[in-house]
């Protein structure tokens, strides 16, 4: 069995022979060996290239079997028709692993796919791992391995290393161009890197992988992951599990969101981006924090490298400006943070040390003057020892290069107890002087304010975060019937159908009979108990309100025969081709709030269970959160909670408050039932699902499922109008 | 008449007296004196200090009486106590302006606040104009006028000044920390300044002084202006009505937009800050485009810098790679601006240029070898003429110090020509190198990717924007009738009240009537006609259904009968001591869309008109907008367009259109009755008001006026309720 531990021999090799080495710096394998050969790199290093006997003074192989020893890694930087070859003589010579860095492959199409494919079988057949083709390499930060030729990786001028922390960013990227980009940002901060990875086409290792790796090595402690798309959503789930038990931070920043972002992704590494939304239902159950800009995942990586997590969401901000002061404040609390008044034996404490004009609430203005003679380090201090704030935002300006406008001693003291989250914000551009010393007091400077914010932020979540245990779903004993059923459905289900198969695995709707004669008709509503309502059942009528096919309050026999009767009439004039099985026969349901409970079938994740606000508000306000299935009624709650109408349930202004123990259980039913027949079904929509009062349970007031086609594709277009289906 | 011009003689002196300087550079007056003497400013300049004979090579004198000479500008830099009579010997000399540096006055409370109205007498009495006091000072960078202390004036190592363009940036700030703050950060990425104004304590000169000062100035193209509060709304909107006229951008920041943030801004320039939705009401109005975090701010303002505005919403993405391509796309739509696929033709001109593994859609990925080999350069070009999109975003990585990879002379000539934006986002750190280049082909370099995709937009809301025709409120026939009801009312009014005084105004509900006994009553409902609905009146019932006070769809007479007894046995109970004004009788109205309608008056503004989903969405998702009062029926059109629930009005899912047209002329009632009486009304709320199909008009269900208190307060918590107040 392969574990993430075997990359060892690639990110960390004790040799690496790059086959297309070359001398002239023009080129990417010129660059590529260059870099790699004065980068500080302390294993045997092999150029091969026949053209040349010896390349920066070290001895030129012809090809790859001439070096006649053991060989870790092989870098590959030749024309593309070249690389099987070359890779086959690897496998032959027992190299462990390959990184190709050529481009045209599967991303250039037709026959080039065919090739990829070719190297595909030969990693599979020989069992030597395969990195890229169309990568930009991987960069060791620790060993200094330089195997890209990203000029990232050269050091600036007057540039040195100063990283605020020993905990380490791995990042893993499919675009090449990002994978460098944490790097070239985060390193002049003090953000410390362990390995950067590029996966280009993924023609055997991939992003999950690199991931599963990140999250067992130990020199990593912060995962940063940029995504296209997930080819192996199993291994990515278990690596995103592995990171959540043990308490290791992932950003993630994913790509493909909007149509234009999708289609430039799934251009260029050939690979689909799936849903978005589904992706985001895995981050937010694995606790993976979610950042859509590069900027941002740098600031959020850089606070969980120099802080602990939070316990909660007070924040003290402490300004030497008042107007930073209010800046910062409205920022955090746009992110939902609080900023709690300091108790008044602390604020006389800084007062005493701070001139008239400062302010001692929160923000603690401790004003310039103030900052110099101690009152900055004295609230600083306080409050870390305090149990009034959780974290902590200095804002200052730390503009000048010739000092450092606060006392860097107190701030590295507060630090290295790590006690609470303590961030800098600088409102200037820092020196390189000030990055430098706050760097060694333990903490990278943000320069972005609502990112700053927004870090703070995810110290709280990931702080809350818990994972949630594995759930086994049970195959029902009525499977068979219910398999059956869907294999054999062509259309979507009608309400009648779709209700006995939820009912089939347990899903109790209200009571309903399907009649199809006047004398069935009054038969059933004599034994449901007036009032009633009739709605026609047609596989060919989506939209039953339309056409005349609901009717509602229905109070006695003879208006039930009239109702009967109008809504045949109606149907038939709209629809006269519609193929009827029936009008299904309800009893009224007592008033509700209304929800929707769905689930889609997404390409990449499996079923993804939905709840949200139901009727009009599902699509006006897409007041709706997402999780894979299945979820437990617990998770179920937290699900609610992110709902902006969740206080509607909780007992709007003196209305009693809805039934959530039924509502969540019901969530959980049938995110279970769309797993057990995740082979069977595309998609379930139950709308609107009302909600009671506390006791009274649920009603599944309509309930429309979609049987999987049998190409087993799932169309992108038709998630993004889950909601609209009924109304 | 002051005009704005007359601020000449402040911010371009011929003259300046520093009173205070000093020798001592480890002092705040010795920095002033050193930065202003060593900054290139051209005009005569005294250092004013009894203790000194020359300061840095120039004469010293005693006192301002001493120099005796016409002194445009004085700057004060002396203990607090010494401040007062030092300008009343500037005013007598016959100086022009003062800029009062020093701290200590009503931010510090106390007789510190009544020292400070003593200035305020005395500019008021001599005409000599005066800002501050606690004041940074500003810097006019045209004619390198340094009259400030703060160190972001001073030229850091190795920097060389480079305007990427003639359009220069004014900022007015009420914040010193901040003004300076878009300096230091635009300044090294190529935006060029005209002034930088702290306003402090705002004694006399006011943010809306110097606002008005920076649209009439020709050589300030963008206003970006710091707010903790306004204190002269009428001459602020004046400007902001005159930026709109000129089509001058204005970016605003305002804090105090969270409690902690409020807190923060009133504390320390003993400002108000306001209500933010006012606020935000107002720069909505007068298309100024906001801003809440200093990095977008200087983000948006580099935008309208270095380009036109924008035709239309359409963008192009260049990128030389295919993730950042994708990460650009995402960050743009995001920002609902939208991403068309290039036409054939453009596309295979790009294509022959490219390598096969590059991408001409949009985002087009011309590769890095594709920059090099021209097809960034042809793309941009072909691009730039065309009319498929209005905006082209170049993606790129400019961290190299010894080359910009990109053909800088193709952008030059495309951004000179100036017929669409074009915008640079650099997914490295830019090298200085790279920024000048860009910055000599006119371009600011953009480093967050957010803020980019903000600034496209900001180009085309302000691209679209056009300024209302100003409205003028009548004084209705019935003014002194309805004035006096509202003087006399205590309680809010109930909706009886409230329903006959906008009917006086011309404002109509549905017919009622307000009865007192049983016979009224069913004189009433025979003569309004069945269906009808009874509402009890009370001022001391505001909640009406929680006391059983309402009942709905009484169809015949004894029906009705039993409805009254029940409602007033029903009240009695719940509140035994409420005084009854009657019961109100209407026909029951048919269904429409529930909105709401209201106005509040803003303790800075006055009336603020708002619209929004009605009902229990008010409340939960917040979906409302609002306008300083009055407005027309155009502008209600376009506040209705952002609503998220405005496609129910439009007519949803093939229900038919809403009676707009009627809505829109409701809502300019509204708001010029809320004008016509702003001195006795507080607030109105219209909740619900159906809107029904088109032709069939609205119903105002009901509504609640709140008249001003006698003190005239306006509290701001109050408002934040707004919606809350009936259910």
């Amino acid at each position: 069995m392969k574990t993430a531990r075997s990359l060892d021999s690639l990110l960390a090799p004790s040799s690496i022979a790059v086959v297309g080495a070359s001398p002239d710096r023009t080129k990417i394998r010129g660059i590529l060996f260059h870099q790699l050969s004065t980068s500080g790199y302390t294993g045997r290093l092999y150029p091969i290239n026949p053209g040349y006997r010896e390349i920066d003074g070290l001895k030129c192989y012809p090809s790859i079997a001439a070096v006649g020893k053991h060989i870790d890694l092989v870098l590959v930087a030749i024309p593309t028709e070249s690389v099987l070859p070359v890779l086959e003589e690897c496998a032959a010579a027992g190299v462990r692993n390959a990184v190709v860095l050529t481009s045209g492959f599967a991303e250039q199409g037709g026959e080039q796919r065919e090739l990829q494919g070719k190297i595909a079988a030969l990693a599979q057949r020989t069992g030597m791992r395969v990195c890229g083709p169309n990568a930009v390499g991987f960069y060791n930060d620790r060993d200094r391995v330089a195997a890209t030729f990203s000029p990232a990786v050269e050091v600036r001028p007057g540039e040195q290393p100063m990283p605020s922390t020993e905990r380490r960013v791995g990042v893993v990227s499919q675009s090449g161009g990002m994978a460098f980009t944490f790097y070239d940002y985060g390193r002049p901060l003090g953000l410390g890197f362990s390995y950067i990875v590029n996966t280009g086409n993924e023609v055997d290792l991939t992003l999950s992988d690199f991931f599963a790796y990140m999250v067992e090595d130990e020199a990593t402690s912060i995962t940063l992951l940029f995504i296209e798309g997930v080819r192996d959503p199993e291994r990515f789930i278990a690596a995103a599990a592995a990171a959540a038990e043990a308490v290791k931070p992932v950003i993630v920043c994913k790509v493909g969101r909007s149509q234009a972002g999708e289609r430039a992704a799934a251009s260029h590494t050939a690979n689909m981006t799936g849903w978005d939304a589904a992706y985001d239902a895995v981050f937010q159950k694995y606790g993976i924090i979610v950042a859509n800009d590069p900027e941002e995942m740098t600031a959020v990586a850089a606070a969980f490298a120099t802080c602990p997590m939070a316990r909660g969401d007070r924040i003290a901000v402490i300004t030497v400006s008042g107007g930073t002061g209010a800046l910062a404040s409205d920022a955090l609390s746009a992110q939902g943070l609080t900023l709690p008044e300091i108790s008044q034996a602390i604020q006389e404490k800084i007062s005493a040390l701070l001139p008239a004009y400062g302010s001692t609430h929160n923000p603690i203005d401790v004003t310039a003057q103030g900052s110099l003679s101690g009152g900055l380090s004295m609230a600083l201090t306080l409050l870390s020892g305090s149990d009034e704030v959780d974290s902590i935002l200095l804002v200052g300006s730390l503009a000048s290069e010739n000092r450092v406008g606060v006392d860097v001693e107190s701030i590295k003291q507060v630090v290295s107890a790590q006690t609470k989250p303590v961030l800098f914000y600088s409102y200037t551009r820092p020196s390189d002087l000030a990055c430098r010393k706050l760097a060694e007091a333990g903490l990278v400077v943000n320069i972005h304010l609502t990112w700053t914010a927004r870090a703070l932020r995810a110290l709280v979540d990931r702080g809350r975060f818990k994972a949630s245990p594995p759930i086994a779903v049970r195959r029902p004993v009525s499977f068979a019937k219910i398999e059956t059923a869907l294999r054999a459905a062509r259309d979507p289900l009608s309400e009648y159908e779709a209700k006995e198969l939820l009912a089939a695995f347990g899903i109790g709707g209200p009571p309903h009979r399907l009649v199809n004669t006047p004398a069935e008709l009054q038969a059933a509503a004599a034994s449901l108990g007036w009032p009633v309502a009739l709605k026609i059942q047609s596989p060919d009528i989506i939209h039953k309100t339309e056409v005349g096919g609901v009717k509602l309050n229905i109070g006695d026999p003879t208006a039930l025969t009239s109702a009967w009767e109008g809504m045949l009439a109606e149907v038939r004039r709209h629809k006269p081709n519609a193929r009827l099985q029936g009008v299904l026969v309800q009893p009224m349901v007592p008033k509700g709030i209304e929800m929707i409970i769905g689930t889609i079938r997404d390409s990449v994740f499996g079923p993804i269970v939905m709840v949200g606000a139901g009727g009009i508000n599902t699509e006006l306000f897409k007041d709706v959160t997402y999780r894979p299935s299945p979820v437990s009624a617990d998770e179920a709650h937290l699900m609610l909670r992110e709902l902006r109408s969740f206080p509607l349930l909780e007992g709007w202004r003196g209305s009693p408050p809805a039934d959530l123990g039924r509502l969540t259980e019901l969530v959980a039913e049938v995110s279970a039932f769309a797993v057990a027949f995740g082979d069977t079904i595309q998609e379930i929509e139950l709308n609107p699902v009302l909600v009671h009062p506390r006791g009274a349970g649920c009603t599944i007031v309509d309930a429309l499922i979609t049987a999987r086609k049998s190409d087993g594709s799932a169309g992108i277009n038709e998630h993004k109008t889950l909601g609209g289906n009924r109304r």
